[in-house]
């Protein structure tokens, strides 16, 4: 393929990602240049430990002395960044390349949801692509479908599952009933968990992802506005609470515009177990879009792992092989709205609430009492004592209330003597 | 918008779908621009009757004297083609577009899963495009996420539900109810039902739609080879039965590649009521793709009305505007592959049989005998007698047994003088 016309590629890190990439683009060169008439062409790469023992072998002659060698080597068309991070080395390389007229593919939600609107503006000044369709639920053609499959389109709503983790960690609560940590190294054991779960479970995976969509779907500037929540509290006695109220608890997350301001909110919910997005289980990521005139889209897929990122990260080079240059961000950055944000404190929820409280009398009076001068009724309540122990477990629905009101009854209740451990909440969606 | 780049398009159909994109083209011109830096712009229309009351208002000066003048007329770029059906019109002006080197995009499935290869070679040789994202699943964008998003992939296996009339017919007869003639009324009564259902209800609808999709799937040519069985036979006691037993009917389109032939075919399933395709009721449509390196891949959208087929007719405007020149079938047509065909009826399936028998001493033995003598062996038997009569329904579920088995068993079955009505036969699908 000599003669052919070539894109050649840098591929940044190589940890389980930028090997099974390397491989791929390796032994599937002549299919990519039939679809898309160009070869990509693996020329360099770059690791922070060259010597590590890696699936793939690589010349000695490929490997650039500093990754930084990339973003000025001008035989280099388009740099591939797998490193990860929102800050240092990610960071500094991808400012740099777009800097310098490189096309950038990057698999980096930490970095495009933070830094995604300045180099967005650097892209789009100097002409080049920059493609994260792998930043956000691999295996779910998400970013490109927004961008053009969905172009004709007013999205009002984008919500889902974007983190297959947590969500491997709920539903194997649920199916096994394993306990957080059982699940957590269940999780681990398959290869599901990174070694430092912190990001999956505090939420801010899915807040980063949910940050890139929204801003896609509403064609707006990044908006850092958002309330976040992971699934660290939930243990099994919600699991099963759910449950037998006819629900399952998924970690979602949520981005609306409502009345020309933006929500965004990532908390676990309680779902309706018969409802689509209840029956995501597993590892799966689902997105859910509505849209005018489309009416609701839906994909789902594999969320992770270097298979499914691999397949993003292909389509990504693809269509810069084929010259098919956009926004990063869709339209302009000129033409990129600034949308006020709203906040969850404003927003009405049915919730669970969960309570341990002493038995003793007068206790459910004082309760409800709370729960009514915040304005906050209850739809359902069942109180049921603790086996041997002079305790109570009190599992309330309420009906609609305002979040902030939801969060005054907690709190008032948190102080209370007879409440012996953290009230919890969940929200409810009715999906 | 006059010192802009400009795209001019000529719409030839304007019918609900040719209307509903006229005006949405019409009033947000603005923001494809911004999306696409090239502004698309509608200067000629026209349609069989120029005098027909429309939702939309359109100026004397924009009507072409004949449709054909737009293939030659020197200032369109593109032509839009919303006539229908597979000969005449549709596929005179769209042959003749393509030789002139105009873009052509296509909502026609007909056309496509005919002359789909004949077209997409003069398009190619032309080097202009031909889309056709509104001919398969209008809402479900799943020809551009074969030949874009899931570019990476080695496809396997093609299937879902691609029908909204016939599958809310079958819904609604499970849901309601219905018979279905009532469930069919309601369709046309709703809109989802063309005033001649005949394509929705006998497969033939499905079988185009997959043939496009299998083409665009295995890289291959359109391989007209396909077993198409529409649900015009399923009843109200059949969808019945199947709930009673755990299931659903639903008429799947199913391709795959098995020992490198093609397996193409349409027809009514029984899939399991709690499986993913057993929840997609009403008109929405589903298309399931396997493929490596990423796995199952799931696109589900409504499927037809104005509404989301314009959603898929800008998305392919749009990659026009964008210059994202592309394959019609995603490769050159000279690396697209002949691949051979396998019959259905070398293949296995466990399926569903029902007998209505006169209720005579030795019918079971004989029927049992039947199954035996051609190496199909039965699963589950449940006998009951109709009320007041002196008749039995039998049902039947068998284990795997070759298809050219199972039909052997029928065509002998109905030929005996117990059988008091045409056996039925529905293959169980376990996806």
């Amino acid at each position: 393929m000599k003669n052919k016309k070539r894109l050649n590629i840098a591929i940044i890190g190589l940890g389980n990602i930028g090997s099974y990439l390397y491989q791929y683009l390796r032994t599937n060169k002549k299919q990519l240049f039939k679809k898309n008439n160009i070869v990509p062409h693996v020329i360099y790469v770059s690791a922070k430990n060259k010597s590590k023992k890696r699936s793939v072998k690589i010349k000695k002659s490929m490997w650039l002395n500093n990754y930084m060698d990339a973003t000025k080597n001008k035989k280099i068309d388009l740099i591939i960044e797998l490193i990860g991070g929102s800050e240092g080395a990610a960071k500094k390389l991808v400012f740099s390349a777009l800097k310098n007229k490189k096309h950038v593919v990057t698999a980096n939600k930490a970095l495009i949801s933070k830094y995604g609107d300045k180099l967005s503006k650097i892209a789009e000044k100097n002409k080049v692509n920059l493609e994260f369709e792998a930043a956000v639920c691999g295996g779910v053609p998400i970013i490109r479908s927004i961008k053009e499959s969905l172009i004709a389109n007013n999205i009002k709503s984008v919500y889902g599952i974007f983190n297959g983790t947590s969500n491997y960690i709920l539903s194997s609560m649920d199916k096994y009933n394993f306990s957080f940590k059982e699940a957590l190294n269940k999780a681990k054991e398959l290869g599901y968990s990174e070694s430092n779960p912190k990001s999956d479970l505090n939420g801010s995976d899915v807040s980063s992802k949910l940050k890139i969509l929204s801003s896609l779907c509403f064609n707006s500037y990044i908006n850092h506005n958002i309330y976040v929540e992971g699934i660290n509290e939930v243990d099994h006695i919600d699991i099963a609470n759910a449950n037998k109220l006819g629900y399952k608890i998924k970690l979602l997350g949520l981005s609306e515009i409502k009345n020309n301001k933006i929500i965004q909110r990532v908390h676990p919910c309680l779902v309706n177990k018969s409802s689509y997005i209840g029956s995501i289980d597993g590892v799966l990521n689902a997105v859910i879009i509505n849209g005018s005139p489309v009416g609701q889209s839906i994909i789902q897929g594999e969320g992770a792992g270097p298979e499914p990122t691999t397949s993003a990260l292909i389509s990504d080079i693809s269509s810069i092989l084929r010259g098919n240059i956009k926004y990063p961000f869709s339209i302009s950055d000129k033409e990129r709205k600034r949308i006020k944000f709203d906040s969850i404190i404003n927003q009405n929820f049915s919730a669970y609430i969960r309570l341990d409280v002493t038995d003793k009398h007068g206790v459910l009076s004082n309760i409800t009492k709370i729960f009514a001068n915040n304005k906050v009724s209850i739809k359902r309540l069942i109180q049921n004592p603790y086996k041997s122990k002079k305790f109570s477990s009190i599992t309330i629905i309420t009906h609609l209330a305002k979040d902030i009101n939801l969060m005054k009854t907690l709190k008032q209740l948190k102080n209370k003597k007879f409440i012996i451990t953290k009230p919890k909440l969940i929200r409810i969606e009715n999906k």
